[in-house]
């Protein structure tokens, strides 16, 4: 008999009928002999509609009322769900985040979890009840009720599985696990039957959308076994956990993300301290950037590239336009129309020529790399927005195969 | 300055609009330099939206289940309340049932205060806010929430206006007080100033549906002076409380209810016990019963009739029927076009002749009375239903004057 903790979005709860599935799939956990917390979000497009509502009275609320009105949605969820349950004929009961003792600080609106005692869980567990509990909301020391802010259920599913030491945190999603790319680009991408949790973090900051890496963070840090899998496809989904069995694979995934854009600054004095006045004016202002490259410009100068998103293109360039005498700069260029493509893995580490590789499966398809970036287990490269598409098979299929 | 609890019912709270219009009436208090605790119900149809949500996905749910659910009603409207004070400018913080120490008994959808610390209500007014609490919720020794079912909200500010020892609790309605009748069938009707809680319970349950008698009681148990008044409309309303000022009126108001059917059995025998056996059958049952008469009849018989409300009337007939052989009643005859006129008024009680003087009225008017009852500050009869709004008119012009 195991304890499993299952996590269910919003999507997955969105309308009578999906509520009626999920208490299948919850129902089908527990008939097999399990004990089973499950974490849900806010029904479909709940919690915009709160927003809107709160925004018609009053355009800049406080966070403390905002979190008190959101985390209705969450309440309102678990109460269907239980009924679902109840109809099915099983023992169950909905607890809120302060029923079960989810504390956290007091940011309103991104509050992060400080402890969960969870003592009513484990004793509703004991009573042999499924237990549904509100995802996305807590409660700081003063008793006010917070929301997590993004990826906030999936957090809160680790966080009881990591107090309750659950085996396993079932995050369920409307794909049926992690890919080794985007499945709608990629023909030959297909479903990994696991992935270490530096790997999946790596893959969901390129745009892997599948969990967030809040909650990977947290699972790494308590080790909680992970499994992404679909709430409408029965079939079995991506382990996330430490270490994976050894595959042929030297990489796990390819992915492909189209929210960069390149700036550069032109022949800046080789002098100490450029790229330190650069950056530092940049994490300033919170800009963050990805990919930076310094090279060896024209008649004794340097050149500085870097990318950041598309949001902070223009605030990064006003900057720039600022500092741009500081640093002796003769031009500033910038360039919208690129993406990154980066391939993740483990495997990477211990095998040299898996970058090279990665170059020369651009290379065949004539597509060529503006700036390169590599981790201990990823290697970026940032192209021609164009190319992307192509890039992302090109290099699947060198690594991962048809 | 005054501590002044201030309650405003769905209707009030429906939209954006109406929330400013609420906003604005408990800031216009707060600046006159008093404590507020305002008490707000779910907004406009939103608990009937609820039910038939969770009736969408089980038509038997769990009581628990149902005020997890339904609770969030009033936690939406506090927040959005709170967001519109916010947006004027004033320190102001929603509280839900359980921050404030609302204490029930387990009677899920109908339960019972037990007790209220209300401590946090006092920390907060001590920092100079404006309280906004979430009516109709509490929870119970277990941390589960309940709802208070009807009138449920009304008691919520009566019980914290009795904790806080407030200066008032104003209950803020869609019409501007409790008249001396229907204003809308007597053109002479009048807002009363002030109104004994007794008199305020007998009319309540004669059909003024201004307050719920349950808050009404527990203002008297507690001494809390209730005030009666419009959201819409700025004039002082009516007031509620224990000894009213002697006024010149003997009876305080006229009230019509159509909600009503009489049952006789017809030559029942002349024996000890029969009466004892109906009325006894009856209350196993749950049938209340309003008006009783037993009369002699012919050939040494006796006709006990009675009344009680529409949806009583077939299963009292059909109990009736099971024990007309036990009471040797000869006959069973029913009446539904029936109507209770009552006038209410501590002043009967010292003033002989304010019965007759009803019976005067409607004799004027030709109208038949069916059956008669009285008690301490009121009398009842019953009369044909078609001759309901003549006989108000009638009795209403007679006691308080054109």
């Amino acid at each position: 008999m195991s304890l499993i903790v299952q996590k269910f979005g919003g999507s997955s709860v969105a309308n009578a009928e999906r509520l009626e599935n999920v208490a299948r799939l919850v129902t089908d956990t527990y008939r097999e002999g399990n004990s089973v917390v499950v974490v849900v979000s806010a029904q479909g497009d709940t919690t915009d509609d709160l927003i809107a509502k709160a925004h018609e009275i009053n355009d800049n609320p406080s966070n403390r009322e905002m979190d008190m009105l959101l985390s209705t949605g969450e309440q309102i969820s678990i109460a269907l769900l239980a009924m679902a349950i109840e109809k099915l004929g099983f023992p169950v009961i909905s607890l809120t985040g302060w029923q079960v003792g989810m504390k956290t600080d007091s940011n309103c609106g991104r509050a992060r979890i400080k402890e969960c005692s969870a003592e009513r869980i484990r004793s509703e567990l004991d009573k042999k009840k499924i237990v549904i509990v509100a995802g996305f909301q807590g409660i700081n020391k003063y008793d006010d009720i917070t929301t997590l802010g993004r990826g906030g259920s999936d957090t809160t599913a680790v966080a009881l599985a990591a107090v309750l030491h659950a085996d396993c945190c079932q995050i369920y999603t409307d794909v049926e696990g992690v890919y080794t790319s985007d499945p709608r680009r990629v023909p030959n991408a297909h479903k990994l039957e696991e992935i270490t949790y530096d790997e999946m973090l790596e893959l969901a900051s390129l745009g892997a959308q599948v969990l967030h890496n809040r909650s990977v963070e947290m699972a790494k840090k308590y080790n909680v076994k992970m499994e992404v899998l679909s709430s409408f496809v029965k079939v079995p989904g991506t382990i996330v956990k430490e270490v994976c069995k050894l595959e042929k694979m030297e990489i796990r995934g390819v992915a492909k993300d189209l929210n960069v854009a390149r700036i550069a600054l032109m022949g800046v004095a080789d002098e100490p301290g450029m790229a330190f006045r650069v950056f530092s004016a940049l994490a300033r202002k919170n800009i963050d950037v990805d990919i930076i490259i310094q090279s060896q410009g024209r008649d004794g100068t340097n050149d500085i590239s870097f990318s950041v998103t598309k949001e902070s293109l223009q605030p990064a360039l006003d900057l720039m336009e600022e500092i741009k005498d500081v640093v002796k700069a003769k031009e500033i260029i910038y360039d919208e129309n690129v993406a990154k493509i980066s391939i993740v893995g483990a495997g990477m580490t211990s095998k040299p020529g898996v970058a090279a590789k990665m170059f020369e499966a651009l290379y065949e398809k004539s597509i060529n790399i503006e700036m390169i970036t590599t981790s201990e287990i990823k290697v970026s490269v940032l192209i021609r927005a164009e190319d992307a598409d192509r890039a992302l098979v090109a290099v699947h299929d060198k690594f991962i195969g048809a």
